[in-house]
Parts: structure tokens; C-alpha cells; sequence
């Protein structure tokens, strides 16, 4: 499904037609014809191989499956990344079950990067090969490394409540969208914080960072996995810390 | 060069010592290390092929050379990006005559980028092959879109200026370090405002810039290669509007 979705999107990706004003000529923005053709081709292989599976994707009406499991799916993760050509967005996959995600993807066509993350797997493959995904232990929050994709963190309550924490870390850095989420998973980072969510965004997070050893829960501690605000730690330590700021927002 | 010191940086990009917290022997950061080892790589080929040439680099003392040509050198521009694993930091490397930057290399070894500019070349490759580089024309102020690595630009009258110019783009983006002006030179992105800039930070991007079909100034309109504030713009109406703006500051 990332391979289909990659594929479907690439051709699009700093295309020459992708400037400010430009639309192809049904009206459509090249991000939008992506995005739609992206998850076109991932309900393809769905309907190949996992029929009885329903689909929540981010361009399509939703579909009932029947086996109690569901894909979520967000064919470009970081329109605005990608309209402005960085390599920080990303294809979302996760497969749902009752509880939440069980396997989540994080794919970057572009550099080849592919997080995965699923009970009893956590893995990347990139230019540097296969690697285990791990977060990392030991960083205490005044070291801590604080990711989130806007300054404008969502409603003035969120964003003061974003601050709290933004104010006690050691480094905060914007502008990564879902990839933030792949280099917590990578023990590269130690925290995201977002708020304004959709399911689709956040699914494939949850579970490529629940199987490298992180946390992920909304701003009350609570399953994340619905969207809205998130908070995701790459450990419990830093995660009851982070949580006790947003707690209030 | 720009292979050489790729070969020296990529082994402590997202290595496992790179934690928070963790120091080489000899007490320095692995990104220092990864800095130093780079730009000593650099001088070494250098002094076998152009002995002769000057050298201004980051991390060493600078070279006098008898040519009339200085090397301008920053192994790794976005150290913050570094460690903190997103591929946005860059090996930077510039070829100075009396009246600035002449050549320019922007190269990104993680992603397999590089951007190079200089008289009739302006040439980037990467994982979609070759392509031409060349800045995007025809878009207004108000839909431009504008990159800066900090929300906190500068001193406080520097982010006002920055303000004033954000204030009316349609997007602003942030996080990108040297990466932002190789989205320019590419023609993803319109505007790159910035402050506090060294020789070594901006050299390498005006090149490519420049070759690309871009305006490069500091905020009166004046030079900017030697560093401090610095509006990069993807044609010169653009950078007309935005500097109209920031003159003030």
C-alpha cells in the first residue's frame, strides 16, 4: 500500500505544475489530485487483498468492513510541506482494531524512508539500511528535544498550554509534520505535541511509537487514537512530566 | 569535497551516541566532532587541488591564499536540525572572489541532494535525478510562500521586520536551516528572511540562488555575503515587496 501510494504521488511531488496559482485543468490543486489518486491506489490493494476490512481515509466516504478491523489512511500528511517541497511529509497507514491502532506506517517516498510499527515490530528502512526503532530513555525535560509542526499550536488555550512545556525543554523545532512523529519513534527527539488532529493523522503515529517503546495520549492522559490533541513521549517518565503541563489547557 | 565531508558527517547522523546527554571521550558533541571531521576533510582536498586558494571555515582558523580566491566552509549548517535527526541540515561550500560567492554547493548527503550554482550552472541531483534549478516567477506577495529556520527571528526589531513581511504571504514555514534556500533555488518556495547569519551560512546558498535566477540582499538591499540579516526572494519583484518591509527594521 505505501509502495502504490509513493508511486501515485512522486509524479507530483515538486512538479513544475505545483506553483502557487497553478491548477490542473478539472480545478484541482496537484497536492489534492495526489492525495486522492494516493489513497485510490491504497483502496485498490485493499480491495484485492482485505475486502472484508473497512477503510477510513482522509479523501473517500468511509467503508463498512465486517472482520473488525479498519485502515486508516492519510495519502499525503503535510500538504503545506508539501506544496513547499520538503521531505517531511508522509503516507499514513495504520490498521485499527477495537482499542486503537495495532500497525502503523510511516512512509516518506521521496528520501525512502519507511517507519513501521506493529506488536513485536519496529522498524525503519532509509539510505542508511534496516535499523531498529527505539526510543530513547534517560533525557530529562530540561534536555528534552520538543517537535510541533505550527508555532500556532492550535486555539490560544492550546498553545499557552504548548508553551508550558516549550518553555522547560532544551530545543523546540517546527515545520516536520508526521515526520516529527518517525524521529521520536527513532530516538531522535523526545517529544511532539499537536492538537487539532483527525484519526488519520495520528493512527500510524500511535502505533510506530507504541512499538519502539514511546507513549502516546491525549492532553488528559487519555487514548489518542480519535485525534485532537496529542502528546506523544518517548517514555513514560517524560510523558508524566509533559502531561502535567497540558493537564490544565 | 562535498562527497568527502558527506563521508566524514554521515556516520554520527542519527547515531546512537547522538543522545542528549551523551559525549565522546574527548568531551565534544559527536556533532562537533562530525563538524570537525568534515571540514578538515574539505582542507585536505584542498591543499592538494587548490593550494593556492584561501579558506574560511567554520571550525579552523582561516587560511590566507595567494590566488584571490577564498573557500568559504561550513560542514554542517543546521546543527540544531542535526541532532535532532531531520535531513534538513547541509554541507555548505562556497568560491569567493573579491566581490562575494561565485560558486556555491549546497549538498544534503542523507536525502543524496545537491545543489550547486555558478555561472551558467545551476544544477541540483538527487532521487529524482538531475534537474535544472531555477527560481518561480509570477507569484504575488500574497500568495508567496516564506521559510525562516526560528519563529524567533533575531533581535526583537528583526522579528518585527520578519512580521511585517509573514504578516502578508499566504504560508509561512519554519524549521528548515540551509534546506530552505536550496527550496528557493528549486523554485518550491518564494522568500527566505533571516538574521544573524555568519560569511559561512550564507555564501554557499547566494551562489546557488543567484545562479538559479534569485535575489539575494541584506535588509537594505545591500550585500549580503557576509552574513547578518538576509532576504533571499525568487525574482526581483518579490524581493522589491519584501524588502519595502523590512527596510525599516
Amino acid at each position: 500500500m505505501a509502495d502504490a501510494a509513493g508511486a501515485a504521488i512522486l509524479p507530483y511531488f515538486r512538479s513544475a505544475t505545483l506553483g502557487a496559482d497553478n491548477k490542473l485543468e478539472d480545478g484541482f490543486d496537484p497536492v489534492t489530485v495526489a492525495d486522492r489518486e494516493a489513497e485510490l491506489a491504497m483502496r485498490a490493494v485493499l480491495a484485492q487483498l482485505r475486502p472484508d476490512d473497512g477503510i477510513l481515509g482522509e479523501e473517500f466516504a468511509p467503508v463498512e468492513g465486517s472482520s473488525g478491523r479498519t485502515w486508516v489512511l492519510d495519502p499525503i500528511d503535510g500538504t503545506r510541506g508539501f506544496i513547499s517541497g520538503t521531505p517531511t511529509w508522509g503516507v499514513l497507514i495504520a490498521m485499527s482494531e477495537a482499542d486503537g491502532p495495532v500497525l502503523g506506517v510511516i512512509d516518506q517516498p521521496y528520501t525512502g524512508e519507511r517507519f513501521i510499527g506493529a506488536a513485536g515490530l519496529a522498524q525503519m528502512t532509509g539510505p542508511q539500511g534496516a535499523r531498529d526503532l527505539a526510543t530513547r530513555n534517560g533525557t530529562a525535560l530540561d534536555q528534552a528535544i520538543l517537535f510541533t509542526t505550527f508555532p500556532e499550536v492550535g486555539t490560544p488555550e492550546e498553545r499557552a498550554g504548548f508553551e508550558r512545556v516549550s518553555g522547560k525543554v532544551r530545543l523546540t523545532r517546527y515545520g516536520m509534520d508526521c515526520y516529527a512523529y518517525a524521529l521520536l519513534a527513532a530516538g531522535q527527539i523526545d517529544l511532539v505535541i499537536e492538537a487539532g488532529l483527525n484519526a488519520y493523522d495520528v493512527q500510524a503515529p500511535i502505533a510506530v511509537i507504541q512499538a519502539a517503546g514511546g507513549v502516546v495520549t491525549d492532553w488528559q492522559g487519555g487514548p489518542a487514537h480519535e485525534g485532537g490533541r496529542v502528546l506523544a513521549a518517548a517514555n513514560a517518565e517524560l510523558h508524566a512530566a509533559a502531561l502535567a503541563l497540558l493537564k490544565n489547557s
